[in-house]
């Protein structure tokens, strides 16, 4: 089938450089192959020390023919100096990998990947959206899509055809610092969103010079540490991993994605990158996976220098590979095919040069206000009294960390790695980023802005306080700085002391409070949340988050998302929602702040005529369930319409719910 | 070989009643048989309401009749009113059954079940031992299996011949409220102490009225819940399960106890009253375990009510005894014989009677003084900076809610379920009961004490701080109140607030602070510990804790108890002290306060001549480890030595190191 298609192809294309794998294959020494199953670091290509100017090539001509003609280095990740670059410049890099992949004798093109995970975010002229646990909430498969799509078209305008992302793991556990990059907490909402992200990404035809090969990851079990801390062992037994992690990446297969990056960490006791079990037999045997798998930063050698499970980085490389992973000496042909078949799927053997007219495509006006829109369906509305929407006439005052800065809204992997350097954000891109403050005052002109506390720290208490004392309402801004991976663990769930007594001290005041949260989980807030009269939670909700806050909170738009993971009442005993009736047993009570699925809105949605097309359903038979949502309120609104089924008893105790479809404001999906 | 030693015994006794199970079984119909496989709990055979009277029998004859006669009921258990009862009134109850049992038919003796956890704690003149994570901080196999036959001597005495102990989950999980039933957090400790526990239960006849049947307890893998909370789920490999969880009750069926009682809650989905893989292809089958399976607490309508694991309490009943429980339909004669077969071990063909003269061996001096030398032995010494032993001339105060209560020494399985009401430890028992503070006042006559707080709230906070203010050295006294199970389940291992105020309040005023932790569980104190001169850690040390506790602060006793559980830093991100190099992989820092193993002495231990006996040990081979230490400071003591292995590389990730080996004071184990 393959080569038809590329036949076919080949008829509209001049050169025709389309090609015979098994023919390029039999062509290659064993150096060529090894190459090719070789991705390296861009520090390897580098030029240091690092340019002060942005449009300088970082590339280090040198390094690099040696990298690809000495060593026949296949592929190049990660973002020069570890911080995003112009466009302009990225296609700089791009072609000179590619001008020194045509000079070596098979011209096999390099594969560049990259982490774009919300946004082409080591572009600078790029968007921001909001990250996966915030578009999770938005239950609005046409809007991940679409975020897929533009995400894509951006990372791949500066010549990048491979993208390290989605995330399709579970995100069960609230301290884990990478919850954030998972669209929530359930198997099946994870595994929709995850295919419509590929679908997004892929479109009908990889060539294209807006589509980009997805990557899942982190295949398979890392999101449930024990401990909650990154990069630490999980138990995880069989029956577990195929009810709620797998899932998803069987979804992701189905898809089509061409690459499965390996999970860092262990599963019950088995390092990720040399689980045989879940590599060969699952991912290549039971999913019939037929792209290639590739080893997260640096992992192979930790088999050796971390997990002890080796003796010699040699045994390291054998071991992963022989689990599964692309790269290595036994089965040295399968792999570079693998990879091979990705590099032709993608065009690279047609051309794998950026086009200086897609610069055009970065930073479109309507990408921008995509990411608007998906921060609007971001934004929970978890509790009102009544307070929200607020009234013009009332004096405001913010105070708290997050509504003046910009990182929080963004996170980890923003510009940097880590997403904490604030002026990136204020320097990058070509259409001015706004904090909550700033949002405020645009719809509200007269409001102050006090601090009161950072994130760790009280600053200038007593100023805020007086200055509360003389408004109608505190617009109350808490949550967490920006952070990644293991340098965001934790070991404590509670919010900070500081922003606890900025609290504290406000809520003493008596004036009615609106709780902003911002963070990339979920911090206890529980004391504080009792006693305000509003709450909105803002999970990363990207570089337009700010604005959807606003436009909540002056009603300027109808808040429709809900949540996709739960949050917890305290600092320990976490529930998921689909708890099993054991957890409740003699207390009769789950331990939760807002469940999944929580969100208000500021009309009312009445559920009307519920029927099921059957009365009993045989195995494999399917069941139509309908209900008439009808907005009974004063106001427009979205109404995300969520399915969940419970088994009456069975053989493995089940919880007790489960989702198994959801529908948003009419757009239908298969249920 | 079983009948032949009958035989030999009946040779002793007149009347001769030891029989042939197998003849007796087959005389048996099939009301009959379920009837030997039913306990029910006491209350289905007493009188109501309460008598005021502690001596009268609380058994309703009627109701006894109708049990035994009609319903043949084999087994009964927990203690009348749940509450504990004066040794001769628990007399007149087992006459009163076994009065019964000889009137049936076959004359089958009931067998009476009690939880003699730290002590005969339903009996009142019992004496009240350290809880298990306590005396496996002495690592002392001595002193455990003296204890454990001090236990036995006085649950026999009153004519109860099983006891539902030794619990042999492994405690790995600091949020749980059993943790303190455990013996610590390492399988090879954890199975050494029960093994001893077993030996000083059993000694070399069950029939000796010294002697009790024991029960290996939680079929397994229930000391692990996911989140902390009592009987939720857990998740647990065959790999981890057969590392850590499998190993202590392979020691407990080795060593020969005649019970198991089964995990309440559920491993992997699969409740453990349901597991057919732990019960019967593991205990009976690997283990070749012989004796009898018992349920927990009304666990098998569970699997209806509670797992909706079956439709109906038939078939719950069903699946329970196909799974190895020993109650039921198709496996009635297996299990059956295994009931009979302990009975007889029991001796209680023989006769099933308690001897009145037996009541003088309860709460006999020599038991309340081995209850002394446990709870030396279980005081941990976890920081000092020379502060401790206090000088007799200094001026102290003690401060916090533990110095004045008995029942947090006690903790839960005191003479009720919770342990919680203080008056039976000043109303049972002939030997008064002491609080720290008054066991101080022994030794220093004019030390102070004043609240400041409760477990829960501030009470005389400033009246507190300005006593302080006035001497030269304050005893903290902090922790837990009691509580078991269920009712003891927390959201946030975090000291209460109250305590942490007051705590906090105590250390501004600059003077040196004592430390004592006293709780069932290591709640998080390490801000205070940080600023404390010396932290005493006491694990519901038992009636003679507060003794104990004295003797240490003065130096009249030098401590020597090791921690048996790691004492974790923060609320969240826990490690135990086997932790995976993983855990620690980036930060190279380990998350505890104090490790396993850690405990101070007023003296100093050199450790000399390491030896091997080998270079180079093959499969099987054993080695021999000698070191010899020296006592090199100023002061007796003893000195627990514990021996940690570590694997330079192995094909399931291993811990940084494992605990192979201990031997304390000279006294020689098989290491």
């Amino acid at each position: 089938m393959l080569k038809y298609t590329l036949i076919f192809m080949c008829l509209s294309f001049t050169p025709c450089k389309a090609i015979d794998i098994d023919k390029l294959l039999s062509s290659m020494n064993y150096e060529e192959k090894c190459g090719q199953m070789t991705q390296v670091v861009f520090d390897v290509v580098q030029n240091s020390p690092q340019p002060t100017d942005f449009d300088v090539n970082p590339v280090n001509l040198t390094k690099l023919e040696y990298a690809i003609k000495q060593k026949h280095i296949g592929s190049i990740l990660n973002t020069p100096y570890y911080l995003a670059q112009k466009a302009s410049t990225w296609q700089k890099v791009i072609s000179s990998i590619q001008d020194t992949s045509l000079q070596t004798r098979l011209k096999i093109p390099v594969i560049y990947g990259l982490d774009s995970i919300h946004g082409a975010n080591y572009v600078q002229e790029a968007v921001l959206f909001p990250h996966s646990i915030s578009l999770g909430g938005s239950f609005n498969l046409d809007l991940i899509a679409k975020i897929a799509h533009t995400i894509s078209l951006e990372t791949r305008a500066v010549g990048i055809p491979w993208n390290f992302n989605p995330v399709l793991d579970v995100g069960r556990q609230p301290l884990w610092p990478r919850i954030f990059e998972t669209f929530g907490e359930d198997a099946y909402l994870v595994g929709k969103m995850g295919e419509a992200y590929i679908q997004g990404s892929h479109g009908n035809d990889l060539k294209n010079r807006s589509n980009i090969a997805t990557c899942l990851k982190h295949y398979v079990g890392y999101s449930l540490p024990f401990n909650g801390r990154d990069r630490t062992p999980a138990y995880i037994p069989e029956n577990l991993l195929r009810e709620v992690f797998l899932p998803p990446f069987e979804k992701g297969v189905l898809a089509g994605s061409s690459t499965v990056m390996v999970n860092s960490a262990e599963v019950n006791g088995i390092p990720g990158h040399a689980n045989y079990h879940y590599l060969t037999e699952i991912l290549k045997g039971e999913l019939k996976f037929s792209g290639f798998v590739v080893s997260d930063w640096g992992d192979i050698v930790q088999l050796k220098y971390r997990d002890k499970f080796v003796e010699s980085d040699e045994e390291a490389v054998r071991v992963a590979v022989m689990a599964g992973l692309d790269m290595s000496m036994a089965r040295v042909d399968d792999a570079t095919r693998r990879i091979l078949k990705v590099k032709n799927d993608l065009g690279l053997f047609e051309d794998a040069y950026p086009f200086p007219e897609d610069l055009a495509k970065i930073g479109a006006m309507e990408s921008h206000d995509l990411s608007l829109e998906a921060a609007r369906e971001s934004i929970v509305l978890a509790q009102n009294d009544g307070t929200l929407p607020l009234n013009l006439n009332r004096k405001i005052l913010i105070a708290g960390p997050s509504g003046s800065v910009l990182r929080v809204l963004n996170g980890g992997w923003s510009y940097v790695w880590q997403g904490n350097v604030e002026s990136y954000f204020n320097d990058f891109g070509t259409q001015k980023k706004t904090t909550i403050f700033e949002e405020v005052k645009k719809i509200k002109e007269n409001t102050e802005y006090s601090q009161g506390a950072n994130f760790t720290h009280l600053t200038n208490l007593e100023e805020t306080l007086n200055k509360a004392k003389s408004v109608d309402i505190i617009i109350l801004t808490i949550g967490e700085d920006s952070y990644c991976e293991i340098p965001g663990n934790i070991n404590n769930l509670m919010l900070s002391e500081a922003q606890q007594k900025l609290s504290e001290r406000l809520l003493e005041l008596g004036k009615p409070i609106v709780l902003v949260y911002i963070g990339g989980r979920p911090r206890i807030i529980t004391k504080i949340a009792q006693k305000s009269n509003a709450v909105l939670i803002g999970f990363l909700p990207g570089e337009k988050g700010s604005q959807a806050i606003a436009e909540i909170i002056f009603g300027k738009y109808n808040p429709n998302a809900k949540l996709s993971v739960t949050y917890p009442l305290d600092a320990n005993g976490f529930s998921t929602y689909d708890y099993k009736p054991l957890e409740v047993h003699d207390t009769n009570k789950v331990q939760m702040l807002y469940g999944f699925g929580h969100g208000l809105s500021y009309t009312h949605f009445e559920y009307l005529n519920l029927k099921l097309s059957k009365k009993i359903v045989s195995f494999e038979e399917s069941l139509t369930v309908s209900v008439t949502v009808k907005n009974s309120g004063q106001m427009d609104g979205k109404e995300s319409v969520l399915l969940f089924l419970n088994d009456e008893y069975a053989s493995v105790t089940r919880p007790v719910r489960k989702l198994k479809g959801f529908k948003k404001s009419g757009r239908a999906w298969d249920i």
